[in-house]
């Protein structure tokens, strides 16, 4: 008999922009085809207002922890040679899914922390295979002037729960392209041999792709016709073809819950790397092009097929709703901001539980979207940030205007009364729990009250 | 026994942009789900590769004459008071068809002549009813200082091949919200009675809608809780539906093309008008926002259904390739730009019979496309253009980077070189036949020889 609860897959895309894949109006107008995943995309949910964080760090902390990463300390961007990452403190989707019997292993980019008592074995993995900062570290060696006495060459890892994990071969720019290939297929044996057990299991796969520098594998290279970007596009299609595949040979559709998601907008500042599809801005800006990238969700029976909706859903949400699916204890001594949205994913409920979202670069709260509308504090350009007070600020009808043009604020000004309670909500919890900051290993008086 | 010939109705909407249909990444992201244009888009071919002229009066004149507007005079939008549009000399793919027996008929906005001999019923059509300018012009009696005894107050009209046609009521803002009402009333009876007959018809639909002022009728007003254009977007959803309703009712949705398509990009300079989805640029530019729109056809039985192709088709394609289907005789006494795609579309041929277009803004070529890249040898910003050479142009690879931001020249001066044969090819037609100019009646010399 099969165990009762299902299993998670999920698949974190590394930096693939909202307009990248054909089922979000990209694929073959970007020369490069996503059938297998534009038919998950079918066979499930697919939200076109999913919302994640502006950069890699950020939106990886809160699909884990289901926390606003400025509460952990994680809101930027960790780089090497600092004490960043998360806090052993916090608790991940893999300790709970762990603490109720699941198997948990996360093979990819972990880049929420490098140093001992922060790495995946450390929240919750029972094992992992992959490299802990990101791989344009990959590019560093090459670089003019690079000393690495001083700075850190990139290593690819691996480890087991209980032991201390192990550093294996340097990922430089030889071993870019072959990093895609390694993650499926330890991805794939993982699903055949946990297909098999009494135990359900968690399989995190963050992917590297197509993050810069966006070196297809030999066998995909030039294989597009359009450039590299688009050769890695057909390699993650592909790659994540291999791991639907596994989970059908292996028969256990019915009982897996897939999710597919990018972690945050195209960096476009290398030209033709993705693409925001209709909205304005890229990765580490607070416009909806950095925030809003796909997110799919597949649960054959559960999840209506060919479902599209525009409801707001938050990275954050996936903590307590695959809580909440499976029996999982979301931890009630700290902030989670994360909503419980399974009545809404399973067709429960039109509406999503969510209808606001504050969006922080770094340590700044920069805009606040509620319903329909998009209220910027802080002006967040390509070229930086520059500090505005709230009435100051722009207001975009995210709906009427994808490409946040459009400033209503001067005959919308009631709109600042509902903003007001959101951040007077956010900025309560933080009276009483102090966010932490970047690499902080003591935590606050407060804490322990 | 039913006609041999396919009935053709085509459905041109005004100012549609790429992104606003759910099929084009559009609809329940823009508070308007367009459904029954989704299902139509589903049951035919959809093209992203769709390319019309930059605004009304030539993408209207491409389509029916298959010749660049710049030929005929049409390259710019037709004002009231101009002696503008086409030339009674040109030859519409209405013309074509009636000469071989079909019913042919227009209900909507001509936009392509409004003086003596340049109504449709001068230009092949056997019946219309529609206004004759843009529907802007509905605003101008509500106009500060807008003077009736000097400037035009449009009208709606009427005619009958044979007849003269009869000025009906005033199209003013009263009047604007019931405009699609009364198109597709007049579609739909057109569809009933001549599905009995033994003539195969060709019904052309210039929409009015989304065309500013975007006023929904009464029905519409505030349905989608999205405001004026959502709410007409919904609208055009719905008007397109009673038409496709009436097709499957009179029971020749197996003989009958039903082509959809937009004439140019959004007008954004109205806030939360329309939509360009991923590509930078609104109506009026050279940028694909302005040129790429939505496109469909669907042929139940001889167009797959589900097909959906980024091959470079052009608006001036479909009156070589209307023609070529039904047997209708093109004329060979002047050049005609538009490429028989037939094998295209019927599917005897992934790639389609085009590899470049010129792209024209009033009397200037701003810009080639040429396979994946498209040089622009003017710029074209919002504000207006400035002159640049050949040589200072910008060269965009529209397939990797769809917002035309990276200009890639200086690493592609080789790009020169096929758009100087494709530039040399057009000049060479030119000198053999020159351009009309707008208004002009008589035929250059050349002509007649």
């Amino acid at each position: 008999m099969p165990q009762e609860k299902p299993n998670i897959v999920m698949m974190l895309a590394d930096n693939v922009g909202y307009g990248d894949l054909g089922c979000y109006g990209g694929g073959v107008l970007r020369g490069a085809p996503t059938p297998r995943i534009d038919e998950l995309a079918s066979e499930g949910l697919r939200l076109t207002n999913f919302n994640v964080e502006a950069e890699c760090t950020p939106s990886r902390s809160a699909l884990l922890t289901g926390r606003l990463p400025i509460r952990s300390g994680t809101s930027a961007y960790a780089l090497p040679g600092q004490a960043a990452g998360l806090h052993p403190w916090e608790i991940t989707m893999a300790e709970i899914l762990s603490d109720i019997g699941y198997s948990t292993a996360m093979y990819g980019k972990w880049h929420l922390g490098h140093t001992p008592g922060r790495l995946p074995t450390d929240q919750g993995f029972d094992e992992w295979w992959g490299f802990l900062l990101s791989s344009d570290v990959s590019w560093h060696p090459e670089a003019i002037g690079f000393d690495p006495e001083i700075c850190t060459v990139q290593h690819l890892w691996e480890g087991k729960k209980g032991e201390q994990s192990t550093k294996l071969e340097v990922y430089d720019l030889e071993r870019r392209p072959f990093i895609e290939e390694t993650i499926t297929q330890k991805s794939v044996d993982y699903i055949r041999k946990h297909a098999q057990s009494d135990q359900p299991f968690f399989l995190y796969i963050p992917f590297s792709l197509p993050h810069a520098p966006a070196l297809p594998h030999p066998d995909f290279k030039r294989k597009s016709g359009s450039g590299d970007y688009a050769d890695v596009m057909l390699e993650l299609d592909y790659r994540t073809g291999q791991v639907l595949d596994a989970i059908q040979e292996a028969r256990i559709e019915a009982n897996t819950i897939v999710i597919w998601m990018s972690d945050n907008g195209p960096n476009v500042p290398w030209p033709w790397m993705g693409d925001s599809g209709p909205f304005r801005g890229e990765l580490g800006t607070a416009y909806e092009g950095a925030i809003r990238t796909p997110g799919m969700i597949r649960w054959p029976g559960k999840i209506e097929p060919g479902r599209v909706s525009n409801e707001m859903f938050a990275i954050l949400d996936f903590f307590p709703t695959l809580a909440s699916i499976v029996g999982g204890k979301v931890p009630t001594d700290r902030p989670i901001d994360g909503v419980d949205q399974t009545d809404f994913i399973l067709g429960k409920q039109e509406k999503s539980n969510r209808e606001s979202l504050l969006l922080f670069i770094h340590q700044d709260l920069m805009a606040i979207k509620w319903r329909k509308f998009k209220i910027h504090l802080k002006v967040s350009e390509e070229a930086g940030g520059e500090i505005k007070t709230l009435l100051d600020g722009r207001v975009f009808n995210i709906e009427m205007d994808l490409k946040e043009r459009h400033n209503i604020a001067v005959y919308n000004t009631w709109i600042v009364e509902p903003a007001v309670q959101i951040v007077a909500r956010y900025m309560a919890s933080v009276s009483r729990y102090p966010n932490l900051m970047p690499g902080q290993t003591e935590l606050p008086a407060e804490y322990k009250e």
